[in-house]
């Protein structure tokens, strides 16, 4: 079948690759119909490895995917061909310790999509399991079932950081990430939502689209301090840490309040230093999220219910023929662009 | 001072009243501007009591009330003359065993305003603790502060629901409390809220000040599950029974998630027959709520910052010298009134 | 195979029983050695159905088990042959909604041993997923591993509760689900932890056995306030309700703390009047508990460590050949007895 | 009266000292019969100042005291002359933000004991609020209820940690706090509690006072890993990091299971480097304390029942004339010494 490849580091191809999978009792089969492109699946590009895990053998890309359900098994209640769908792009064990606790994306055997060597999903049709395939209501379209993925984290990291009606937030680091993570907890309970980055081109991006939900920081003309003081907030409960940056962790508590929360998103290249007596003096709690889990339905739901508005994240598409280029733009990505998608055509 | 007295069941005088507070070095002098009228108001007017709290002598009414600070005591930084404030109504033994765990709401000593024997505050001035009393921004006006008091209940009791990103939430009973908890869940992280009723006049307010955000479920031609369904939603995480009536109960886990939780708001008349076991197989959760602690400051930061809307619950306004007047139309109010407001003049 | 069978209602075999199973990859083959006779099994001896579920065909009865691996699946890494485990009885769809969320015991489709039409394990041999079985430190004998199933629910309700250390809790109702979860509470951090009921056979065997850790409170002649009281204890912060009784309900709330929690654990046989304001006006929690989950490796660890003291509650014990004899002593039970266990000897 | 005061760094007199506190309404003025030395008196002796406390002015030193009660103000129903108390050496704002959440110990205006211009307990009497003192059980001695100070921040600690049934414990570090924390650990639900230090004579005396109990680690010679091993344990739930020691956060998570929890106790003299992708891939949660509040009870609770045994940790006890004498010798404090008690005898 057609499929993006990246045959080795540096060099991605749009050609035929052999691969056959049968479709077990619990499987759809499905046509991926829009697929963002990931900063991972860059890094390959670029670097063909991601720490430990190195692309040794032609992989296909792409792991953020919405489409179309084309065969179900033969348990599969749920769905059924023709089906508007979007997928978990991580498969754990279903038996494993960590699934039965409901933590399946710690499970050490997740097989995730395009991560070596697991192949991703820019081809014409994978076998998914239907746990992991969520239906998109009508109103939800293709691109925002692609963005459910990269959504997915924010989603997860406003979950997991219990907000509370009235909580004010930070967001350190106005990446994709960050960006999302502010939209999940605007949408989530807080009063205020600041986010501070020193990329003026993504907190213009922020102003532009989210300006009216989402206060962004100019951290190379403004403090922290002052803007929360001219928004009339004294300190926040929340900050989440989407920077991946030490220099974000240096008097990370001074705006929190009492009993806050930090919510560790970004992953910093080294060991970061933290002034535990600091954290100490507040009781300050540092929570951690790794990908996501049992997240998707939820992240739909508020997409869905217009929650959270989302299209504005994608700022430019490519047809799947166009794959090199769009991987060739990704690669060298302006500042103002958040997520490239690939609408694939088939 | 001048002030609206409860004589005795059924009587009450706009009249002077002998009373003299001095000022303690932790308290504040305020005039109240706005002040609410709430179904206990009504309730001592109408019945001469609430349960084992009897009017046996002539008392103030009034507790829902913002205001503007006349003197401050020696000991008050945050608070100055001046100042547009709200006000929590109960005042806890502050050095209680409850007051020290944060559950100052629970402390049997607490003197709250307008439950005999305690005095209300619609008078020309009150003397009141600082530490309950709450600052409004400037865009916060003081018909919304006063209505901090109600909204505060339905913020703590999403605030107790500890609602996740995407939760979907039942409000059971369309009555004031119940409008402000789905206004409060709704802004707190929900995908859809629906709210239940019979009482027609109550949905429609509902449709027609906030059918964008909530769901009207009239019960006496819809059912709740075919609601859902229609809204694409097949079970919610969440119900508040805001109704405190008995058939609420019937079959209330029906249409709830696994491991959902109910909020009990509504004050039933007499002990409410709870199926145990449909409870227990989905492994329901029963959380309860009395008034509120710790929550000024979430509402009046959800008002200032837009996410909660609630001018329109203000439906009627009288000025201070008809109060009489406003408290016969208020004890027999038409179905299409939500809050009936007194603007004090003072 | 030889297997204890129950015909129908009333009517118990021990014959050979043709059954076949396979070992799928993920599975062990295991030899009972230990089988305790639960109250269900008797239940369904003597009226042949449990609510909805009817025997309607031949069922092998029991679903406490402890025995020895004979065989493993392809897959199965933590288990070999010979090794010593006790198992789960209620298999889920391992890839349910329910199960990815970390719920199995809710998932509608569990698969649990001796509930028709699920064949039982009072048998030679059977299968069973890996997952589901665990392994026995050597310290902890076979009898100790049938007894993890009833003490699982005990375990269960204690993680529940959400115990603090120094809390201190009353367990109602002194059967045998009501005495393992006093035991549970016990090693869970309670300070004090009482148990009520009005079976003196049952207090006195929690007197003899554990006289030292749980306060015996006979209903029939003492008041639970008086052992409180005479305890040194003003309230409780826990109660768990394990005897299914309505009169239990009444007044539940008088011996607690503000903002403490019940646990529903008994399961009445009708709705239940609870006093909705009565728990309102003390912030209380209900919980509630459905069999368990994730929680037989805890109930090992607490019995390994020597932090639940177990084995007195196997009060009696017969021979595989002596079932019948078992099942008809366990469908009369003297007030003394807590758990018959039978040794299979296969 | 009477005060053990030190003077300036480096000295300390037993001397007549000028001080007269008048009893508030809801204050209790005591005579203190036990007080135990900290680590920070004897800093405070040692080096004049702790951080940015410095001593200026001679200053009582003692915080960790009981004693008995001389004098009850008008308002104190729970406690009168005669009673045998321990006290809360850390006095809030009744009326702060912070108390009000149930958080007086994060209130920025505590007056704590011994804290420099606070003056201790180390005096014939103090006034106290009687909200602060707490009643000792009958069976509770004077040196276990001078114990209760220490004992608090290991109790809480365990609190923090939100312990379930079953969950495995790793301390690191053996001091007088981590030997606590241990205690509470194995009191709260813990199947098996580790220590680990490098310090032989503290894991001598773990091992001879409560080696059937807690399971010590000599860093010099064992690892973690093997001595988990050898106790059938794999990884533990819960890390409490009670040595400050920089070197204690490397691999910290390595033996921890997913969605493990680090509880913060010690306290380093610099930022540590801390590992977040090693923290997020288990998505390990990062809690800390700030001394104690709302454990006194909980903590007496626990010595009464007998859950907790605390009296081997007092080492060595002086007469109050023996004071300089006491504090020299802790000044010096040999390795298998803890807790050095002065009994006053006023």
């Amino acid at each position: 079948m057609q499929a993006l490849v990246l045959e080795e580091k540096g060099k991605i191809s749009l050609r035929d690759f052999d691969i056959t999978e049968s479709l077990g009792p619990d499987d759809v089969r499905i046509k991926p119909v829009a697929v963002g492109i990931c900063g991972s699946d860059v890094h390959y590009y670029r670097e063909g490895n991601i720490g430990e895990f190195v692309v040794r053998e032609p992989m296909i890309l792409g792991h953020e995917a919405s489409g179309i359900v084309l065969e179900a098994g033969e348990n599969v209640k749920n769905l059924k061909p023709g089906d508007r769908v979007c997928m978990e792009p991580g498969i754990p064990n279903f038996k494993s310790k960590e699934t039965l606790q409901g933590m399946y994306n710690l499970d050490p055997d997740v097989q995730f999509w395009a991560t070596p060597p697991v192949q991703g999903c820019l081809r014409e049709s994978f076998v998914h399991p239907a746990g992991l395939t969520f239906k998109l209501p009508d109103n939800v379209s293709f691109h925002e079932g692609a963005l459910v993925e990269p959504l997915a984290i924010g989603v997860y990291a406003a979950k997991k950081a219990a907000i509370s009606t009235g909580d004010n937030a930070l967001v350190l680091g106005a990446g994709t990430i960050g960006i999302v993570t502010a939209l999940a907890a605007e949408a989530s309970g807080c009063a205020n939502v600041f986010i501070a980055d020193v990329k003026k081109e993504k907190l213009d991006f922020v102003k532009e689209h989210y300006g009216d939900k989402i206060t962004a920081i100019d951290l190379s003309s403004e403090t922290v301090t002052d803007t929360l003081k001219n928004a009339g907030v004294e300190q926040v409960e929340i900050v989440f840490e989407a920077s991946g940056s030490e220099k974000a962790f240096e008097g990370i508590t001074d705006c929190m309040t009492p009993q806050g929360t930090i919510v560790l998103i970004g992953m910093p290249n080294a060991p970061v230093p933290i002034d535990v007596v600091a954290v100490q003096v507040k009781e300050i709690e540092l929570k951690s999220i790794f990908r996501y889990v049992n997240i998707y339905p939820r992240v739909i739901g508020m997409i869905a219910s217009g929650k959270m508005n989302v299209l504005p994240l994608v700022t430019k598409v490519y047809d799947f023929n166009q794959s090199l280029e769009a991987f060739e733009y990704a690669a060298t990505l302006p500042g103002n662009e958040i997520k490239i998608m690939i609408d694939t055509g088939f």
